[in-house]
């Protein structure tokens, strides 16, 4: 396994040249902010965070963080203020905007994806004020703690996250963070070590502050449904896993496994997917025989992790109403873009007229459940008893098919994430595959729908 | 309701001379199958049993049962042989033999129809050879016990049961007998006091053998799965009613708790069901938007007790085969005389191409499952993890109608009744709604279909 290790090394871990370069751009915007703070008039310093300030970065991996530290005691709306003036001041016109739990400012400078987040000072890291306030602490703990080999490790930790498609802890991927790859290979000495480790794991697996695996009740009461906890060592009242989704774990530790059993560059450099022709794509869904429906809007300007939890909800929502009603969702997902779409695949999209309306058994009084269906205008028979004993009803259904299903649903703006309810009231589209050639003409819509046909974990492909 | 229960007794209880016609004719049995008894030489002498001989019978019912008993140590098949040889020369070319647990004979005869049923003449009925041995032992319990009002109560009972559909101990109908409904007459004293009562029973409802409600965990045990238990007074080990359903069951005690609430003629004499147009059937069947399979095949000459188990055990693993490869069954029935017809009605008949197929949990190793599907042709997408962390193939499914499922069960012949396996493979039919022209001239087809569609608690319609 080492040779196939070093080459991916080879492949993933920036040169020397790249190091200095990323190294001189940050050092540039940490100097930069630090003069506008003076400049303004603003008690506030600079410092680099995240994987460039650690040199665990991959090489595609251009991203700088820069945050703007503010003494603890300075009230919120002050530091919001203060701070988005001075990233503003550094961003100038290219700046962008963004809301997290703080807002913050976003840059492209000199090739480099620039974040710049304002945050507290915060001396104890049990009484951060909000959650951007812990990184200056994992940037301590995890700098006090990598050697050059380390780094090494954690390099192939992260690729093999992204080759699997577990990398990332934002909402669209529910994965692993950078932050969580380095502490996982800290904790296990190596990418090697995680990877047989992990290939053992089941859901519930937890590891303390000091990284040792351990087997206690009251980890799964307080971090309960977590298919793993990894326990912050700078605030053990966190687990650093919590993003991790039961299909990202699940998919990781099938990673493992099937990396052990055969080992193959394949797992951090999967064969990318090729856009399917419109052609194929009415093709391979002649051969699922299935029916789509998409529900498409106008992205309502989001961040993807306050967009995403709402596309699920709503994908959910729409899941559920149509199951109730009797309707099959055999796969679904979500996209975004400037577009959104909530994609459902049906295995059932039509309904008989005819529906069974099932009452009480014989041991509560069935007067109520009569009277009501007898002279109904839907009653197509019954009430019978059926063979469990239950009175029954026989009605004429209202909606026949998985289209007005949805179509109704829509209506019920509750079951949908709050800003989408408003997007789709502005101008929501129901679609079927064979009214979808429209959005086919966005690319990553087109990349979408040829992923989803073909989904394979990607070291099948 | 004394009123009404008078006006239903005036129409169920056989006038004076009804009676004497029928006490005239059935000793007329019994003198004519111990003359024979006399002239074959055979040592057995004949029992006039059932309720022509309790004075129990609905003015409608005509039918005579005579017991012929032998001696106890007769061998069995000597019982057969000599039983029949008498049965027969009573009842000459008129009579047809049938096969309960034994053979007997049954005949018309001045307007009755009577059977002739050799038995075993069993001291203690605890050591009975067959089931019918039974029969001159219930005939003395009741006999001791009835007055001429308990008769009269008993008529009313038996209306009740009849009116309500659930009169009959036989496999077809699997409801009360009628000894069950003079146990359960005699057990509360009268008509009234029985209804008072069952309107509040519950699956598990136990009698002992004197007749009192008992709550025995025992019972529970010995008679598992039985919504009623009333011990035979004849034979603690068995219970009169195992034969009813939970469907009879729960038919009778919805009727109790609606015949209270509101006291009509209509329970025992409920609007007879029209037979529907061709027209009319096609139209239900429109507003129901469902799809009919009909299996249909000449019945193979059994006896209702024996061809309806096995009636029932074909549907049953119709519906279990359709359920198990994803269509849905609405609902089901059998019908028969000289043809049989297994109806199947699907709300679902058609499915998709592709199928789901679940692999293992991450906690199990998942490479025999990925190795067996990665490389089949019918692999559509996959292997992915879903939601609930599992491995996921999806396949292009064999079948997609309904049709070619129950065809492909068909062949199956041992989920089947054994003889209808035979029968099905001689000449059995698929039929679908379009295609059920031929049967629907039989009448009795036609109102089994009528029935169906219109289907609904008696006392409902």
């Amino acid at each position: 396994m080492e040779p196939l290790l070093r080459n991916v090394l080879r492949r993933v871990k920036p040169t020397e040249s790249e190091r200095e370069t990323a190294r001189r751009v940050a050092d540039g915007v940490v100097r930069l902010v630090n003069r506008k703070c003076a400049e303004l008039g603003v008690r506030a310093n600079a410092a680099l965070v995240g994987s460039i300030a650690r040199g665990t970065w991959l090489r595609d991996e251009k991203d700088i963080d820069v945050f703007i530290l503010f003494p603890e005691h300075l009230p919120r709306e002050e530091l919001e203020r203060e701070g988005l003036r001075v990233a503003r001041a550094v961003a100038g016109k290219s700046g962008q905007e963004r809301y997290a739990e703080h807002p913050y400012v976003n840059m492209r400078y000199r090739g480099f994806d620039v974040d710049l987040v304002p945050c507290y000072d915060v001396r104890d890291p049990s009484r951060i004020k909000s959650a951007v306030d812990r990184t200056p602490h994992h940037q301590r703990y995890v700098q006090e703690r990598l050697t050059d080999e380390l780094r090494d490790e954690v390099l192939l930790t992260k690729a093999f996250m992204r080759g699997t498609g577990v990398y990332g802890a934002e909402l669209k991927i529910q994965g692993f963070s950078g932050y969580l790859c380095e502490l996982l290979t800290i904790h296990h000495g190596s990418f090697t070590n995680l990877v047989r480790a992990a290939a053992g794991w089941k859901p519930g697996t937890a590891m303390g502050a000091d990284g040792k695996y351990v087997e206690d009740q009251e980890f799964a009461l307080i971090f309960r449904d977590q298919p793993l906890v990894v326990i912050d060592p700078t605030d053990p009242n966190r687990n650093v896993a919590a993003p991790v989704s039961l299909r990202s774990f699940a998919t990781f530790v099938r990673a493992c496994q099937d990396f052990l059993s055969s080992p193959d560059e394949k797992f951090f450099f999967p064969r990318r997917i090729r856009p399917m022709t419109n052609a194929e794509i009415a093709r391979a869904l002649k051969s699922r025989g299935t029916r789509l429906i998409l529900l498409a809007f106008r992205n309502p300007g989001l961040v993807p992790d306050v967009l995403y939890p709402q596309l699920r909800k709503t994908e959910r929502a729409m899941i559920q109403r149509l199951g109730r009603e009797g309707y099959q969702v055999i796969r679904s997902d979500v996209w975004a873009n400037s577009m959104c779409v909530v994609l459902l695949e049906l295995s059932l999209w039509r309904l008989p007229s005819v529906r069974t309306r099932l009452g009480p058994p014989v041991t509560f009084p069935g007067g109520d459940f009569i009277r009501e269906h007898m002279s109904s205008k839907e009653r197509l028979a019954g009430p019978f008893v059926d063979d469990a004993g239950r009175l029954v009803f026989e009605l004429r259904r209202e909606r026949t098919s998985a289209e007005e299903c949805v179509r109704s649903a829509v209506q019920d703006s509750r079951s949908l994430g709050k800003n989408i309810a408003e997007a789709i009231r502005k101008g929501g589209r129901l679609l079927n595959e064979r009214s979808m050639g429209g959005l086919l003409r966005d690319r990553g819509f087109r990349m979408f729908v040829s992923e989803y046909l073909q989904r394979c974990l990607p070291w099948y492909r």
